[in-house]
């Protein structure tokens, strides 16, 4: 008999369909992959070609070298320079495009994968966020931030050096509000006064069975609702709105935590196509009390067809206890 | 200047990207695509492949053979059988996974697609699912029907014989009550009474540069605030919660318009792959003053990555007035 399992954080219904269900094993992305060079002459991401891409807002040196660099997004969604203009004509409400977006290269190197960067790298490439957050939120146009990576075409992404994004909007999400209501109601009314992120995920520690690493500052599980297979969350201990108050202790032991999910990920299912989002409010905001940032990761699995699209429901073919079972032994 | 636009259907606000924004051509799908026979023998829904399927639920008889008929999925994601067990441990909620999952076989033709039918063939498939829409919802275990079609690997169909789904479930699913909750809300403090729907078609009939096609029941439209390229949206005029109540004359402008509009799509961007949703409420509730049945069409051009993800914003390239020009034109 399958199961429809209620995903408290995004207030939805989960098919997981135990009888549809493949192995975790069947998940694996074993199709050809291309051997990629270490340096690609034409990459704009690759060293020496710093001038292909608009000038740097950020980097982080090394031996004389760059590590991690943030750069505008040559091919922004918004555009950086102007004002806000709201128009309301009859039904058509509009706000003028501006917003910032830019791209983190995440190393030097052309072939790489987060998986297989040295946890210091990892690193870098965090405390850039956090620089970019920060830099962006103190934009007073922008309500809101989302950083991402889409690794792989199958994932969105079309350039093949490890690289991120940052965008900022000068709206406020209409699905990250409908969470974050959901989150004061149950402060209020449910958990009487307590964090619905830091209460699940006492749940999720008390059962352990979807653990699948952690350590001071981080737990990394597949939640017992999971929308997909290997569907993952990296939650902070410590409750906090926005990612980018965390110290360097945290950052240090996400950069493990992140580097290890993302390794386990890689060799259990072959180098998968994946996103990851770091949900996370401004730290501006006084909503500090309901919110709980956290990183979100999206192997590309399985596929949003009409069932999803109509309900906004999905249907898990993997039982989340396997699923982070074999993720557990995956390395 | 890109632009950000509010859905007000959705409530949430969508990109619409100009600047990157390509011309309605650039979305073609001229993939290679494969000629399939006009009957294949191993295919379950082929004629004389009958017992190859579940015993039929509904069938539309014509010239002593079948026209539509309607199967239980052999790969149901919910089980027929059993009752709704509800349990609730810790942190855990769960219902056990019972629900309604059918095919419906949309002509016997291996090779055919909804575009180029006759309208009295998509008459009989809209027919059966009246049909099956009215015997789902008359089973007590089944809260919320959707009925919906995949056409194409990209839109995550994994047989070519045409065919749509339907599905009931026994919970109501979160993204649906969001979109109640909006209307309702809509109904009382900003429309003082009038269906959020109601209201938002006749600003576009108003404004009538994104409208595609109408008749006397039907309205197609590429919404103002359309999520991707070539998004479409299909409303009845006359108000109803429920797409299963409309009468005969309703059935036949509705195989009229959709036959039309996908005819359209098929022409003007190669036959791509898309899915469509019935995004209708149960006939016995209450709600039906406040919620519009439609039908929504997503031709699958454009891919969802981390920001959709992360924020459930979108990103359209496309704009929307020309997208519904260019369909106007394409035949």
């Amino acid at each position: 008999m399958p199961e429809i399992r209620l995903n408290t954080i995004t207030g939805d219904w989960v098919i997981i369909a135990t009888e549809r269900a493949k192995r975790p094993e069947d998940f694996s992305c074993q199709k050809e992959k291309r051997e990629l060079p270490s340096y690609s002459e034409r990459c704009p991401f690759c060293p020496g070609n710093e001038s292909m891409t608009p000038d740097e807002t950020f980097r982080i040196a090394k031996n004389g070298m760059w590590s991690v660099r943030s750069v505008p997004n040559k091919f922004s969604a918004l555009s950086p320079v102007g004002n806000i203009e709201k128009s309301k004509d009859d039904f058509k409400y509009a706000i003028s495009g501006v917003g910032l977006h830019e791209v983190i290269i995440e190393t030097p190197q052309h072939n790489m994968t987060t998986a297989l960067l040295p946890v210091e790298q990892v690193y870098d490439i965090l405390l850039t966020y956090q620089n970019r957050m920060l830099a962006f939120y103190s934009d007073p146009r922008i309500e809101h931030v989302i950083i991402f990576k889409n690794h792989g075409v199958g994932a969105g992404t079309s350039l093949e050096h490890p690289h991120s994004q940052i965008v900022g909007i000068p709206v406020f999400p209409g699905q990250v509000m409908g969470r974050l209501g959901e989150a004061i109601r149950n402060y209020y009314y449910v958990n009487f006064g307590e964090c619905l992120y830091c209460t699940y995920l006492k749940g999720e520690l008390r059962d352990g069975s979807r653990i699948v690493a952690e350590n001071d500052s981080f737990v990394a599980f597949v939640p017992y609702a999971a929308l997909s297979p290997f569907h993952l969350w990296i939650f902070p201990r410590k409750h906090d709105a926005c990612f980018a108050s965390i110290d360097e202790k945290q950052l240090l032991d996400l950069s493990y935590i992140l580097k290890d999910i993302l390794l386990r990920l890689y060799k259990g299912l072959d180098n998968p196509d994946f996103n990851y989002m770091i949900r996370s409010l401004s730290p501006r905001g006084a909503d500090s009390k309901y919110f709980h940032w956290y990183i979100a990761i999206v192997p590309r699995v399985s596929q949003a067809a009409g069932f999803e699209l109509g309900t906004g429901m999905f249907i898990n073919t993997a039982l989340p206890e396997e699923s982070a079972r074999f993720l557990r032994e995956a390395i």
